[in-house]
């Protein structure tokens, strides 16, 4: 039996199909440039002896349709799916599922259009998951599909942390309010990290930091999301590749005013020009620690608010749950980057947070692993997400819990 | 010896004079609505034998060059002010001051410019202060006036903590970083706080919190402001009274596209209709308090946001610290509302706060005062902020410096 993981995008289809039986992904890919002259088809699959394989196409791709049939076939030229009935389960990544969805949603009409109602709260994500979702139902009328939402696991906070405050009427009717996002990752980091700590995650207290090109910071009471960085989009909070996170409001109302910038060019400017890009000219934090190494003043500073900024979410979210059993870190940057996590817990020693230098800046340990100092009161621990794997398990529980 | 203090607003000035033997004031009052058919004159003051009088008219006041006659003009009738030879020093309170004022400022030419330089800046407030500055000028040439900012305390920032994650360029060019307010009402309450912890100031990290109509928080290491919560404007951090605080910017850009408001209307949207009004239809903490004891939903939940958005900035500001001698409570909020300092500390024993109950609810001490318990790490105080004393006592320093 096997798992299929879609994530589609406006123009793109990227998956992953996983085997029940180890939970290994025996192929992943994506179709590309959707609708232009010239699309892609790449994939990557291991045969039977377990030796790996990747191939490449270029040629047009019309619709998400199509792209679809080319998924398809890739996967059984290569021989990896001889036949759509392995099949058990059709996992949708979705980022935006408003309030209906805590959980993960068997697909039919009514979750399409309940997807589609949130399309103004998530403009450059729900239609090409929409499109994705309807193409892979045309193509697999027989095979059960869940949307997997990147908002449901956030959607345990209470009000007072997802209520802005700003007129109630924008709540009420304009559905103004944090939502969060990144939440598949956080919930997946957050029940490993359970595992290694020993615990049930309903007894654990998690601040859970997705660092990524996109940032994000959980805080996690009981197993439960009663806190998050990000908000009514994915712009608030951390400082990211190329978004600003958190900014004076009145910064957009100024730049509106004295540079004329319209909507879309306040949306370009925050989203896509900011962060650690407008800061330094640079997005990569590799490239930016390297920069910052050989005295590059700008890639200092960025690494110097990204990290101030993360130690502020740090402690807020210590002072939100009043004790805390972990610090979790993943993400390219949380996994790899020792230097930001070594700044961003430095001088935490009274919040019970002491990392051990050594652990943190080893270079051969690879994969889930504790990096704070044995009497460190809260463990810290590098936890690699893997949001594939986490909408395959969750469809397919959501599969046969719905008897399917 | 006295001096006299003055907040000019764009059509009014407030005043207040002290006595410099015992920083005491013998007088205070206002002109307001300058400019309009009528104006009003205020003026509570203290008669030789410490009897309190107040006077009323209402008459058109044309200018601010006639409201500070009307000024002297009342306190020359109520005897409070024989002479202006008496004054040793006028205090200005300025907004906004810029990147070049740490310290406050004997004023002249080039003084005036840089103030009126940051106009852009702060387009409420600078302009009202340099019509009140140059009045001032005029009608009282041989008394030394000094220029008191709210930004000056907040100078000692780190780049980490004013500069935001946008394009540099809107940094060198546009001066866009987070400045801050507030900073002498948070000068004085750390003065005041290392007082009552009977060290020096130098010595003292301290988080104060000024909870009036605007609020703000800052990060005190050392004696010096290392971060605050409000920004390029006073709209950033905490809930106030009518403004949002801290919120996803794309709020501000989601609603520039969606309900077509332009930057004015953004402007008065965040400043004016949001905050704890915005949340429940009042501004006052006292009503809001009242209502939500009687069951009001609405107005339990502004506390619940107000609350939780204090305690994060608790916690981000301790984590940034490493190590907190005091937090302080001060302005109409911080001052009196029991309730608000309660829930803002609850469940932070493990930062070492331990509000006590009873000297917390107290409603018979008024003061300053402790109201931690003994065995709280971190002593929580209250301090009566008193601005006007500050600005007093800055000036009368700086002109003494001056060798004036
Ligand atoms: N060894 C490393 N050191 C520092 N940063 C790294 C390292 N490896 C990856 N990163 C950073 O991780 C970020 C990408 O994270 P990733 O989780 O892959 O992104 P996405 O959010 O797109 O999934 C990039 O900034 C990249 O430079
Ligand atoms: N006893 C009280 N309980 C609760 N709130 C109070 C109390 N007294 C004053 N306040 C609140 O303090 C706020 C005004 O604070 P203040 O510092 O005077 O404002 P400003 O920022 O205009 O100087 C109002 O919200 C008022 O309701």
């Amino acid at each position: 039996m096997k798992v299929l993981v879609l994530n589609s995008g406006s123009s793109s289809i990227k998956y992953q199909l996983f085997r029940v039986e180890d939970w290994q992904a025996p192929a992943s890919g994506l179709v590309a440039r959707i609708g232009e002259p010239e699309g892609e088809i790449k994939l990557n699959w291991l045969d039977a002896d377990e030796a790996s394989h990747s191939s490449q196409e270029s040629l047009p791709i019309a619709s998400h349709a199509q792209g679809i049939d080319h998924i398809i076939r890739s996967l059984r030229d290569s021989g990896v799916l001889t036949d759509v009935a392995e099949l058990a389960a059709i996992g949708h990544r979705v980022v935006h599922g408003g309030v209906r969805f805590k959980q993960p949603a068997l697909i039919d009409d009514s979750v399409i259009e309940a997807i589609r109602e949130v399309v103004p709260l998530a403009p450059l994500h729900n239609p090409g998951h929409l499109a994705g979702i309807e193409a892979a139902r045309a193509h697999f009328p027989g095979v059960p599909a869940v949307a997997v939402f990147d908002t449901a696991f956030h959607q345990t906070m209470p009000p007072s942390a997802y209520r802005y405050a700003i007129p109630e009427a924008l709540y009420t009717e304009h559905r103004i309010r944090r939502y969060g996002f990144h939440g598949t990752s956080h919930h997946y980091v957050a029940k490993r990290a359970a595992e290694l700590l020993g615990k049930p995650l309903d007894q654990c207290n998690l601040i859970t930091l997705h660092l990524g090109n996109g940032a994000s910071a959980t805080a996690i009471r009981a197993g439960q999301c009663v806190d998050t960085s990000m908000g009514l989009t994915p712009l608030e909070g951390l400082v990211m590749g190329t978004r600003s996170g958190d900014i004076d409001p009145a910064v957009v109302i100024y730049l509106c005013k004295h540079l004329g910038l319209d909507a879309d060019g306040l949306d370009r400017l925050f989203n896509r020009q900011s962060g650690l890009l407008g800061l330094c000219g640079v997005n990569d934090m590799r490239e930016i620690d390297q920069l910052a190494a050989a005295g590059d003043e700008r890639a200092e500073l960025a690494i110097a608010i990204t990290t101030h900024r993360l130690k502020k979410y740090i402690g807020a979210y210590y002072a939100e749950l009043g004790r805390v059993d972990a610090v979790v870190f993943t993400g390219g940057i949380g996994e790899n980057a020792a230097e930001i996590r070594r700044r961003a817990c430095e001088g935490l020693e009274r919040l019970g947070i002491r990392l051990d230098s050594e652990l943190n800046e080893a270079r051969a340990l690879r994969g889930e692993r504790c990096i704070s100092a044995p009497e460190s009161e809260v463990q810290v621990l590098v936890v690699p997400t893997n949001e594939e794997l986490e909408i395959a398990q969750q469809a397919l529980r959501t599969v046969a819990d719905a008897g399917g």
